[in-house]
């Protein structure tokens, strides 16, 4: 999608702290992070939300959740624990257009989870 | 998993507000809820949390996104939005150690999640 921000990150047109990437997602650090990991993990193809998954591409969140466990690994986090999170539309609190989990830890997350 | 709360609600040993279920995942109301909709949608073997996800059977989360999916649409969430959030270990909030994605939605979510 030529307008997405994502997509943006995607290509390399715009900057972003990437710290990890397979041939299917991409990883790069949240610009607002809410802990101290606070980490993106998106498809490379452009998925505006979960809404989007149907049977033909749903694995892509399999493959995300596999990327984010492997950062996990690197940055120690599998040891205490960590959150997932996945905004979907408006009440969901999703603020770009573009699927994308959170994966936030390095500290104790509360509840209820906002 | 014998003792192990979830797989007794797989198994139909203990009552739970049983909202849909697939071949592999099922999915029941928190009974703690955090939202006007808090449904769990767990698979229905044994993992204890995003870390036991493998090549082999992280289609599992995948499988799970389609059932939280198909439970959105049937309560209208998808025209608002919802939040998942899954929680793993013990700074992630991780409460029952059977993996569990929590969909909560009917209001606005709020920033940050926990």
């Amino acid at each position: 999608m030529k307008d997405c921000l994502f997509c943006k990150i995607v290509r390399k047109e715009i900057p972003a702290e990437i710290v990890a990437e397979n041939t299917n997602c991409i990883a790069f650090k949240d610009i607002d992070p809410k802990a101290p990991v606070h980490i993106l993990i998106i498809p490379k193809k452009h998925l505006g939300s979960t809404l989007d998954f149907t049977d033909e591409n749903s694995w892509l969140l399999a493959d995300m959740g596999l990327l984010s466990n492997s950062i996990s690994r690197d940055l120690g986090l599998h040891e205490k624990g960590y959150r997932w999170v996945i905004n979907t539309g408006k009440a969901g609190g999703q603020a770009v257009d573009h699927l994308h989990l959170h994966l936030l830890g390095g500290r104790q997350m509360t509840w209820p989870p906002g």
